[in-house]
């Protein structure tokens, strides 16, 4: 079998078992206007500006009831079965703790679907940075000549990376106006989403070993992250993949400040002593 | 009287005098979403990323039309008088000129005028730049915690600065969700619009400067650009001012690699020299 500890967990006094992740497609945008960045009062006016344009095509990517708005998103997305809800009473708990966690305003996304759902079991498209033109202390009335956007779809169920990288490529295409050139590409070749069988007897003995690891059952989760070699190691090798990660919420994960609290590193040892002694009785 | 040298020239081979400059006021638009950068995958599709939030916002600065969107812009703009307009002949070769030095693939811009008063006598509202989350080489799957834009707007006429600002102020207040908070606040005063008295005495020796300078009578043109201090001269110490400027379009002004072409040295020297006999041919 395969364990990865590089997923998170529910809480420090809630374990989870991860039992589906999200692929990934990345994609940078660039926009391009003019050859060079002009004077935004002998142009402004009578130019695109790329940064608009870019902001532009960036809105018209979701729909304003929060889903995803590329034609054939959703096409290879399953429904949420009955047997792969989280419980009720986790779902709620997620709901405070996001906006702990976050600290934004209010909850956004996908109509029709709890956080955990969306995050888990719902595919995103996600504007992971944007740049151009002048962005220093001060002011400088430049019109540039050009913007990047850094642009992220985490997939799920039967989605594959290269078919949605290329329905986003064809999408932009369509919104694009003839005033500016716009070039899409990936960044790497993406990974699949992934989903572990709860009912192989690996994934049993790991449920022993966070009862006794933890003294608690653990409940399973749907992770939002992308593990791209998952899917390797099932589709490649055939093997049942673990995913027993030990990272909380609040640990910052990808941005700055990032940490791992000590104490999940105490119970993340003890669960993996106590599932190599349930692996190993169930060979007996 | 005062004379300022630091607006453009239609070309080598046609001399301008810039009749009216637009006006100016800079602002910066923070929009702030969680309170720190989020994993993209953990919470991609429960939070409004706040770069695509920005993306939204300046999308409704505009019409789809070219025209601005914030309510009230337009108000104390005067319609083009007949006497005001640049000849014919004049707005065609600088509609040629345009693509030539924007390189951009087409016109943009407000319907129902040309180039050149779009440019000159309409005002325009202006992103100079945007910045949020990750955008250096490679990819990095952030959800990042706020965005930045730069905007600026060139007015005309009896626009002034701080009204627009304030317009533009509660237009975005307007427009933004509840899932973001945005922050906008003006950089500097600004600077009001100006217009020069064609039949001023001291713009007759002006033309008869460029006549005997350049060998060529001047065309009056509008600038698109700003010089605050313009409007102060005249506000303030009621001087005539004569804008003689000697800068080409291909210069690149603001932008890298800016220039000033050799030979319109040598044309400016002899102009300024033509223009203080002229002066003092008037005083006689």
């Amino acid at each position: 079998m395969c364990v990865i500890s590089d997923s998170a967990i529910a809480g420090e006094d809630q374990p989870s078992i991860v039992q589906s992740l999200r692929g990934l497609i990345y994609m940078e945008l660039v926009i391009i206007g003019p050859t060079r960045d002009l004077h935004s009062g002998s142009y402004g006016g009578t130019v695109h500006n790329p940064v608009q344009a870019l902001a532009e095509i960036i809105a018209q990517l979701h729909n304003p009831d929060g889903s995803v708005a590329v034609t054939g998103f959703y096409d290879d997305v399953l429904p949420i079965s009955d047997a792969d809800r989280v419980p009720n009473a986790y779902a709620e708990w997620r709901n405070e703790s996001w906006l702990e966690e976050t600290g934004a305003p209010s909850a956004w996304g996908e109509a029709g679907f709890s956080l955990s759902e969306r995050v888990g079991a719902r595919p995103s498209l996600e504007i992971n940075g944007m740049a151009g033109g002048f962005y220093g202390e001060g002011a400088k009335t430049v019109l540039p000549s050009r913007a990047l956007a850094k642009i992220s779809c985490r997939l799920v169920a039967n989605q594959n990376p290269q078919k949605t990288f290329e329905q986003v490529r064809d999408f932009i295409a369509s919104i694009t106006p003839p005033t500016v050139r716009a070039e899409l590409r990936p960044l790497g070749k993406g990974g699949y989403p992934a989903h572990v069988d709860r009912r192989d007897p690996m994934m049993r003995a790991a449920i022993t070993a966070y009862e006794q690891g933890w003294g608690k059952t653990p409940v399973f989760d749907r992770g939002g992250g992308s593990i791209p070699v998952v899917a390797d190691f099932q589709r490649e090798l055939g093997l049942p993949v673990i995913l027993m990660g030990f990272g909380l919420n609040s640990d910052g994960l990808h941005g700055p400040n990032e940490s791992f609290t000590i104490s999940m590193f105490h119970k993340g040892v003890d669960t993996a002593i106590h599932f190599l002694e349930a692996v190993a009785a169930q060979a007996k």
